[in-house]
């Protein structure tokens, strides 16, 4: 393995962090045109685009009823079973990020304010069907949207050649109690969630990983009225080893990062160099039994190797990479996590595999990539909801706060903010306040 | 006046909730090349910015001690306790944010997931210091900063011709105990935040409002490695109004929205013609009595006093119009209140003016502009957090797990994700679990 380094200096952190990213200024154009023909022609540019990327236009874009009850007889039962485990913990763990009964805080007598979850009205779910039915994603964006309380949620997912879509797709929207599927995938499918078409409503916000394509349609539509979740880049995923790791479970980590896709970033973080060689060798035997390990190998060639023996430049360095996924492979993981300050998702100690996370331990997989651990969080019920924040000040509120903000108006130059205290004031000038 | 629109159709509301928004080709390209310059050139080109747009360059960009010191001697008392009513009443309702004990929570035996709130490590303030030394912004962005506990916060604020930065923003800086405070503006002010300078660091998420050229900086930034708060579009205030309103309370806070500038928007939806009659000639007579009348005047040119009986009605429209800033000028305000989906910030009954929440109620006063509300937040505590989620699975909760995710990992066709389970189940095999 050539990409083993030893004890980088601080200076080369950047270059080591630095992940591949598309050229994308081609994409730019072609996505730019695609969007603006769905907001222009609606479905019939829909249809075009499907016959050219996906080679296969439906007659109706919306899953029909009967294809989401045929689900039901097409998933084999240990799969039911298995999704009806993943749909438990999730929402378990969802759940409990509802907020408590709303604070009101008065901050002066008579100024009361206090902040109020809302439901964002209408979502958006991209759910990619390419290379991987991502069954496991519709739950992970469905169950916060429901548990926020969505009005509307709407799914966009590629319907494939023979205009089918996974049979776990249907079954998870299924069970999930969800009705506004539609068959269309790639930018197009953002640009109909954007503006809205014919068949499928314009939403307030979009969700959902996708490939290069989708990723830049949502960056183009996020500039202007539709917001979206985060942008997803390649998947990451970073381990902190020391002696007490188990290197075969180490190994087994890293490749079920490394399979996601070629520009997959695996980065592993060691104490000395004896728990690399011990990892490589499982790396190695275990690859060999992959159906994907073409793709995995593809991805362990742009992945990195470290050895940093101090435990807090360790740190250091994985909270300046700021991984989309940390697994801490240390007895002691407890401890070395409170560490962490950058991070997407963090896994504690040998039996914690990425892979439980991604599924069914009940925390969400969607999760910052890139870098953007640093100021973003994973999807979580906050991401479905606003605080909107209220205030209610009474005759008394404002002859307590009412000169403090004459006061602060006038020096800014705002007379007017000014005025509309001051006519309060005096309105009340002759009137003896209660409360 | 002639933008009376009376009981408007739904067709008509997306042409009533449009905003003036400037035309950015021109000003994208130049701020490209600002960017692109500080980013290679640092402080030579702040400096040479500086001269061109602000008409100075100060020796050193960072606000010397004595300058903040000599601030205390140079505020007036009373305007020094309007801000420490204002800075009270702030830290009052945004403690409250802060999260309550971390909840660990079981999602099955042995699988224990919770969330973690940590502070973004550099934040980046940027303070608008041209028609008016926004002070109060200072206020609203660092105080929840500092309460998130963010460990570095970078304050830049324009000097002005004479290379002085207003008294009240050094005085609060200073009882804020914020010391990092650069006497540059504009687009290269979040260039320099964005990528970092000889003299200003480069910061993980730039706060604050700003012109239209900090505000196509911060978006270009924010589609590369740093995060912004929002994009801060005109400021805009909806106004609904009953019988029970008090129609000089409503003029003057029309007005004190108005104020802002010339494409600030103001909306009155009111139950009747005659509120608006009794408004508008409340209007008239206030007008002429402000500074600033000549901007409030043109931003009254292109507001809209809309009549809809219904209340059902009205609020559909509010929500579609999804405002900035809320009154609700009503006795029964707090019962209408149920009402709102879409606000920034909702102010309760006849006290309540928008200028308290501007300044000194406590809430803050940064919040979603351009329809933004329907699925953004105001600044908060939040805004200078990440939530990392954590993860520890012991061997028995891998065993309660993991045939779910070997299953689901299989169906989706991901190996290596099934096998980091399989590995740790086969090492279980023979061995007695306890907990």
């Amino acid at each position: 393995m050539n990409n083993i380094i030893i004890e980088p200096l601080q200076g080369s952190w950047q270059a080591l962090a630095t992940q591949p990213s598309p050229d994308s200024s081609i994409m730019a154009e072609i996505v730019t045109e695609i969007l603006a023909d769905v907001q222009l022609n609606g479905d019939a540019a829909l249809a075009r685009y499907s016959l050219k990327f996906d080679k296969y236009v439906p007659t109706s874009f919306l899953v029909s009823d009967s294809e989401i009850i045929a689900a039901e007889d097409e998933v084999a039962e240990e799969l039911k079973a298995a999704i009806s485990v993943a749909k438990k913990n999730i929402e378990k763990f969802h759940k409990a990020q509802l907020p408590g009964k709303v604070k009101k805080i008065t901050t002066a007598e008579g100024v009361q304010c206090w902040r109020q979850y809302v439901p964002i009205e209408t979502v958006g779910l991209y759910i990619p069907g390419g290379t991987a039915p991502l069954f496991s994603t519709l739950l992970m964006l469905a169950i916060p949207a429901k548990i926020a309380g969505c009005k509307n949620i709407i799914i966009c997912t590629p319907a494939g050649k023979q205009g089918i879509i996974h049979p776990a797709i249907r079954y998870t929207a299924q069970i999930l109690g969800l009705k506004n599927i539609y068959k269309v995938g790639g930018a197009q499918a953002i640009a109909a969630m954007a503006y809205g078409t014919e068949s499928i409503p314009g939403v307030d916000k979009i969700f959902g990983p996708g490939n290069n394509w989708v990723t830049q349609a949502k960056k183009m539509v996020s500039m202007g009225e539709t917001s979206i979740d985060m942008l997803a880049g390649p998947s990451e995923l970073a381990v902190y080893a020391d002696e007490s790791c188990i290197p075969s479970f180490v190994a087994a980590d890293l490749l079920s990062q490394a399979e996601h896709g070629p520009d997959s970033q695996v980065v592993l973080v060691a104490k000395n160099l004896g728990i690399v060689e011990k990892v490589a060798i499982e790396l190695n035997f275990q690859l060999d039994l992959l159906s994907r390990r073409k793709i995995a190998n593809q991805s362990l060639i742009h992945s990195r190797f470290i050895v940093i023996e101090d435990e807090e430049n360790a740190f250091n360095f994985l909270n300046f990479y700021a991984p989309e996924h940390l697994i801490i492979a240390s007895e002691k993981a407890k401890k070395l996590s409170s560490n962490v300050i950058n991070a997407g998702s963090v896994f504690l100690g040998n039996y914690s595999s990425e892979s439980s996370g991604d599924y069914a331990s009940g925390t969400n997989h969607s999760l910052p990539t890139g870098g953007a651990a640093k100021t973003y969080s994973g999807v979580s019920v906050d991401s479905f909801v606003k605080k909107i924040t209220f205030q209610k000040i009474s005759k008394k509120g404002i002859k307590n706060i009412g000169t403090s903000v004459e006061i602060m108006a006038q020096a800014e130059g705002l007379d007017a903010h000014r005025n509309a205290i001051s006519i309060r004031l005096k309105s009340l000038d002759n009137e003896q306040i209660q409360s």
